[in-house]
């Protein structure tokens, strides 16, 4: 391809809003442009990457026994009444009126479409299991969208619907999806784990996300170091075994701890580490009063505990509330003279606690000296806390380590949830019916694109990894002006193109040092530059990412072009 | 694939509001399935087909040297509005409000993206031609959505744009577009034709429609039976030479006619044929009165009126209005005794009329032998009528027939229309700034598969062509409980999988008529039936089409089968 003749404009300074590199990049280096806050039009540069990534997605999903189909972005309201989500889908589900005066909904997703589908049509175990995927644009009116592709409210995304008669079928079908969205993210060249999440609200069973490992992730994954465990943050069970000191046990004793709110203030106050105080906070886990004690070098993680309680609804009560039963504010709370009407569980971590401090129930005073068993007691001892680095794998190998990750994938056993509120049921062997069981996988094409260009870049610009990259080969004729520089470089771009290599030719009149520095921007593999040198036959041959370098004549071109994009 | 794991919903009964061909048989064969009233899910054939029509699309598109990108579907209202079209497009623009109360629309058409995206981007002369296209979903609130997918409100469509500095350089490129369609839609295997079309309120100059030829197109294609002269029936002007007859003039004579409203009925009273006959009907030309005289047997062409005036609107003028001016009602206008204030034109055929009759302006009266220039003049004569089969091509090469077309594409030279409007200009090499001249050209999609049904069916399914086809072998096992079928349809399903035949296998456990039923359906274009003769290593061949058979063996079945799909 002619660079003349492509819409590719490059830019020298980055967008005011970018705060991200991949949002830098892929608009200074004219992959992308923003039509409106969170929406993007992809120029050709940009297509092109997310065909070769859409292709590397379909070619995984059908090799999984996926098949491919196309669902509208419009969708009658009535499906989304049907599952509840009308309701319980928020503003971030973009809605509209036809000309009738009828509601749709905006793509945001698409099981109430498929669970529609598959209920008209298939009503026999015979005919399942059925694995059905599209590559689509989606629609989430994102409060804050923000780092370009990353958060959008238009996207791309892969979606996989899955429909069985037995949850063997589905564990089936979910390991096969698995094992695929690691093939695509291996393919990809992206540094990734495979993260145990939380199946939140939809009352699934198993969840995976598939995180790329990046600091501008907005989620946290607890790793292991030597082993490949690894989970969201807030789904690591904390394995640690504690041990008790063997200090021996002091008197209780009630101190005064004027204006010290917090367990910092509190700790240094009282002259001890933090661990050395418990950390009282009071939760509404449904409509009960619950008191959660942790060390107080640990956080409550509202997960566990709502787990702990197979709770709909778990939040901090208001200091309001609290005051009323507990008779103190935030700043002051123990699990020492509980009412009985408030639960009081706590970590583990706090059974081994001795001569430690803690909220006394009135304002402006903690107790020193407070040993569990002796002093309080609790409901239940349970694992409530985050896992924090440090800490042991919860299977056993090697140490938790912290990253930050973007995720890109999410495989979702669903169960019954969509095919029970909407009636989408299957005839057993026995002639029973039953609600088809599902699964649900998704990928964020656009979201992956950014993804790579934040493992893949440098100071100058991206740096593909070549089965991604626009184009494999970047051909830079650094003076068109000069005819010898012209003929060899058109000659090579034929020759290139003949055999098949896919190559970007820069054949602008603009100054060298501008045909440079938007090739490290536009960041494609192997670079030629026809230069000085072209009277002799010798062209000088680079890699974008490593930077190796090295002057070949046009005779061995080609052989080294395909050497090196080999590797 | 086999058809066991696949979504192939065949239905014996035809959809209860498919009136054609297309909408009938793809929701039979389970290509595609309704969500809403003109709203599509494509199923996994349906989708194949699809993907297979946008690469021919897009392998033409790029040899015509235009690049592919993608454009989002939510487009802010603020450019709409800087077009104009915001509130000229009207209800089949469809709208909605993000959550900050923002106005978008759902993408109908990109020119205003595009146009935008441009400007901010290119302003040189230097940068351009530039040509664009994506594929990808556009929404119209049809009002009343039908046919399938020939008139959906959510469909896919290619749709590209051209940016120049010279209409030298837009006509260079309208060619390219022109025959780039021309290869896409002979590849397709379509009999169409390119027709001149009408610019209509665009403001463009050329512009041409591809249209396929089907009796349930919505459009009348005037074509020569000796040229490739083709245009819409509006755009063809009337080159007939009339003769005067040597007849000698009678008379005039008013004759009550009463109640006779119509040229037929007058026609009839009067006991002569149509064409003795003069029609007068009166128009609204923006502001102006215009009585527009024809022959009894011809049809005013409105387009052709507006045209004359350049006008903006042209529409009927009510009988309130028309009585008011000339004292009579519509069924008895004529151009005799005329006020000063209306215009009275003349298509070239009443010039030559001979002893005709007119109404009389009075209600009930018919003037008899009239004659122009004797009894009437007229502002002006000219080409006001459509054409009609008979007429002599406008090429100068056979005579005109008549067909209904299915219009699939469209080229059109927009100039500098949206490039003034939305402010898109560019330095010329004066350094002078002009507006950018522009062209765009679609092609739908998804109305192109069902163009290609409504072309390639009969009584008994679908007929596809081998190019466009999901598959291009149906492997059928007529009883997969016999060993010896089973065995022999494995292997050569897996024979013809590892040669690289796109083949579909039948392998489920149904009876034989209904295998053989759904593929006639399904319209896959060769058939391999292993049947009674498997144990003797015998199957039949069988083109879909043409319905040619054969037994093979299987020994010779590869290259039997490489030679049928290569014809």
């Amino acid at each position: 391809m002619k660079q003349s003749e492509m819409l590719i404009p490059t830019l020298r300074e980055n967008p005011a809003d970018a705060e991200i590199k991949s949002h830098q990049l892929l608009v200074r280096a004219g992959y992308i442009r923003q039509t409106a806050s969170g929406i993007y039009s992809f120029l050709p540069l940009g297509k092109k990457v997310l065909k070769k990534v859409e292709e590397i997605v379909r070619e995984e999903m059908d090799k999984a026994g996926a098949h491919e189909m196309l669902m509208p972005a419009l969708q009658p309201s009535e499906l989304w009444k049907e599952s509840g989500r009308w309701d319980t889908f928020g503003p971030e589900l973009m809605r509209l009126n036809d000309r009738h005066q009828r509601e749709f909904a905006l793509g945001a997703t698409h099981e109430e479409v498929i669970t529609s589908l598959i209920r008209d049509d298939i009503n026999t175990y015979k005919k399942l299991p059925l694995v059905l995927y599209q590559i689509q644009t989606k629609f989430r009116d994102e409060k804050r969208p923000r780092f370009g592709l990353l958060r959008g409210r238009e996207f791309m995304m892969k979606d996989a619907y899955s429909f069985h008669d037995s949850y063997e079928s589905l564990d089936e079908t979910y390991e096969r999806i698995y094992n695929a969205y690691s093939n695509i993210f291996t393919r990809l060249g992206l540094n990734f784990r495979a993260v145990i999440a939380d199946s939140g609200a939809m009352g699934g069973k198993d969840t995976h996300e598939f995180m790329v490992l990046s600091e501008v992730g907005e989620d946290t994954i607890a790793y292991s170091d030597e082993s490949d465990y690894a989970a969201n943050i807030e789904m690591a069970p904390v394995v640690t075994e504690y041990e008790k000191s063997d200090e021996p046990l002091k008197e209780l004793e009630k101190v005064a701890t004027p204006d010290q709110k917090t367990m910092a203030e509190v700790a240094e106050f009282l002259n001890h580490p933090l661990e050395k105080g418990l950390k009282s906070l009071m939760f509404k886990v449904d409509d009960r009063l619950v008191l959660v004690v942790t060390r107080g070098d640990h956080e409550v993680n509202d997960v566990k505990l709502k787990n702990l309680y197979q709770a709909s609804v778990v939040e901090l009560a208001s200091e309001e509330e609290t005051r009323k039963v507990m008779g103190a504010g935030f700043g002051s709370l123990g699990p020492i003279h509980v009412p009985d009407e408030v639960d009081v569980v706590a970590d583990h971590a706090v059974k081994y606690a001795v001569n430690v401090s803690c909220g006394a129930n009135e304002d402006g005073y903690h107790f020193l000296n407070v040993n569990p068993g002796r002093d309080f007691e609790v409901t239940q001892y349970a694992d409530l806390r985050f896992i924090q680095e440090g800490d042991p794998s919860p299977d056993g190998r090697g140490t938790i380590q912290f990253a930050r990750g973007i995720e890109v994938g999410h495989v979702f056993k669903l169960g019954t949830v969509y095919s029970e509120s909407m009636k989408a049921s299957f005839l057993d062997q026995n002639g029973k019916s039953n609600p088809m069981i599902m699964g649900c996988y998704g990928i964020g094409v656009s979201r992956t694109l950014a993804a790579l260009v934040e493992q893949y870049h440098d100071e100058n610009g991206i740096t593909w990894p070549t089965h991604v990259a626009p184009f494999h080969v970047h051909l830079l004729a650094l003076n068109v002006n000069k005819e010898e520089q012209k003929n060899l470089a058109e000659s090579i771009y034929e020759t290139l193109k003949k055999e098949g290599v896919d190559v970007l030719y820069d054949d602008r009149k603009e100054r060298a040092g501008v045909k440079f520095a938007d090739s490290d921007l536009i960041g494609i593999p192997l670079r030629i530059t026809v230069g000085k040198r072209a009277g002799e036959g010798y062209v000088e041959l680079k890699q974008r990412k490593s930077g190796e370098q090295t002057e070949v004549h046009v005779s061995e071109l080609l052989t080294r072009v395909n050497k090196w994009l080999k590797q």
